[in-house]
């Protein structure tokens, strides 16, 4: 993505790797969107405390950290004792894996990365393949978010105003993301636009995240309370809503996503608009058969009854309490959408009905390597 | 109201006058739910600036506060010239009109003191029948709040759990409240239940001045984000909505209200829970024909763009900005909701499906004096 920083314009991923230097490269976004830093981390543990200390976040984007992180780990080894190569290797993914203990996609990443290893001889040659697999996952990750948007821009006509909610952009991915991969294609292919971003509170992703991702790109967008989505929507102002997923029930097209997703979902239904959720097929879970079964994390109070902001022209981040002192709050910190609100998914492989998930893309035992894989 | 302040337990009214000194006292709500502070107005100027400055906001209470402001100002006029007394008190009605130049209810609440003060004969009958009205529109508006909850109590079963948006409480009215009138009418007859306050970005007025006010009645609450209840409701944790209104069409029964409202009422129509809307009868607007003829305020962005807040033990107020620094906002201040979405309308005569208030409410050429004005 197009990053102006220090009034030069170049290109930035999320994640990158620098093999010269043994270095896994992160933008660190606890200081977005007030300031642009990359932060080098210069072995596996500091990997591990930048996951865990949200340096880096977004199913994508940590999942080639950790892939970078387990691959810079073998690179760090310096004997030749194939044992103690592989207890090096265990340390470091069980360091990597518990930095964000909840989350699949660092396991399914670190897991491409071990296969890989496994055809290896010696310990340099399990080294090249462990970076080269890392490598390979990151590209992976971006071809599928190209796809998405490939697909996904057929979607935006000239002159649309379009709903975003939270953030599932090229921040929470290696590169493009995937709710906003069909507005940079739309873009790239000269079509004109307007993005709303939902607020997203209460952390507030939707004005700080994807906000700032959409004036890098130079994409016309306003920011509105999430109050606002259904005015404007009764006032004929919104003509198409994206939006990503945490996990999408494979079986029955519900989509968990980050809390207020439904309701944007339900007053889209009620106006007709065309509601839909991009996805990379990683999030897809085959498994889980009805979405009362996912469990809906209540996040700390604290991030309801206050804000993270910036006052002048300081760039410290600081806590403002908002509310009442003496009053406490609930915070789910994600909801379902059910399928009939959703008018369709769109992945690498195409865009489909919700329910239609499971007949076209669900994983086959006789599939080729490439097939997507069930997610635990 | 019962608020403790200081470790005492004492009963305050939002908006009071000291007759003795000639002061208009106002809780200052510009420094809630972190300070709680009775701010004195010396003279109907100050009066007015405490209108403009929104140390006191809210239908009723500006209402209130003007029709004191009003007394206020004949009170201090020393002559006995009628004529100059006159023109004194016309200033005083420009002065405070011009505070809030888009309400109307300051204009009805002076309008009744003027045709109060008509039948004096001199200078001190008429400041008598000034000060008389202005007690009497304080009155009659708690008076009215009362029937409110009376009626909205019968709504309200033990255990319920109630989702309110923004602050219709008695920090807008004299005391009580309008939306917040039946739980206070329902605790009152022993009766417990839990209340959900919407945050109500982008002023936040359910996360402090609801909150503040239940947390000083000592009802059972939380503070959610805006997002949350349409997740909430899904999962069969709200059984009621109870809201206010800044104008309510009685030709139509649609509801303008705090933006958000609308999406609750969409929310609450999927999942068929009730949602009621409590108004005085002031707020009927029985002259306009469409919702959508209700001139929607655009307000300033910079309330999306960020939060204000304190940190740590400090008292201070301070505005963070959370959004991208180079993104703007849209911040449309109000919604309207259409009658199909809406129970029914609490008012001080009873409840009315909202189609039902031309028939049963509106007012009559040969009504008596006690009948509701019309509103310009």
């Amino acid at each position: 993505m197009n990053v102006t920083v220090n009034h030069r314009t170049r290109h930035y991923r999320t994640v990158t790797f620098d093999a010269r230097r043994n270095e896994v490269i992160l933008i660190d976004q606890r200081l977005l969107p007030h300031q642009f830093k990359m932060a080098a981390q210069a072995n596996y543990r500091a990997t591990a405390r930048a996951i865990r200390d949200m340096v880096v976040r977004g199913a994508g984007a940590i999942g080639a950290t950790a892939a970078y992180g387990l691959a810079q780990a073998s690179l760090a080894f310096g004997g030749r004792d194939l044992s103690r190569f592989a207890r090096h290797i265990e340390t470091a993914y069980q360091t990597l894996q518990s930095a964000r203990p909840t989350a699949v996609d660092p396991v399914n990443a670190m897991n491409a990365i071990r296969r890989a290893m496994q055809s290896g001889q010696n310990v340099e040659e399990q080294q090249s393949l462990a970076l080269a697999a890392a490598e390979q996952f990151a590209h992976d990750d971006i071809c599928h978010c190209e796809q998405i948007g490939r697909h996904g821009a057929r979607l935006i006509r000239q002159n649309m105003r379009i709903l975003t909610h939270c953030n599932a952009g090229w921040l929470a991915s290696v590169d493009i993301g995937s709710a906003t991969a069909p507005l940079y294609a739309a873009q790239k292919a000269g079509r004109t636009f307007h993005v709303y971003c939902d607020e997203t509170r209460p952390r507030s992703q939707g004005a700080t995240l994807t906000a700032w991702e959409l004036a890098q790109q130079g994409i016309s967008h306003q920011i509105i309370a999430d109050n606002a989505a259904g005015h404007l929507m009764q006032r004929g102002e919104i003509d198409l809503v994206i939006v990503g997923s945490d996990r999408t029930l494979g079986r029955t097209g519900e989509v968990a996503n980050k809390i207020g997703t439904y309701t944007k979902a339900v007053l889209a239904h009620r106006h007709g608009i065309p509601f839909y959720v991009a996805i990379p097929l990683s999030t897809i879970d085959w498994n889980m058969r009805r979405g009362r079964d996912i469990p809906i994390e209540e996040r700390n109070g604290s991030e309801v009854l206050g804000a993270w902001g910036r006052t002048g022209k300081s760039r410290e981040l600081i806590y403002v309490r908002v509310a009442n002192p003496a009053s406490t709050a609930r915070n789910p910190g994600f909801d379902v959408t059910p399928p009939e609100l959703i008018t369709g998914i769109i992945t690498p492989q195409g865009i489909f009905k919700p329910e239609a998930l499971w007949k076209n893309l669900r994983p086959r035992p006789c599939q080729d390597a490439s097939a997507p894989v069930p997610v635990a």
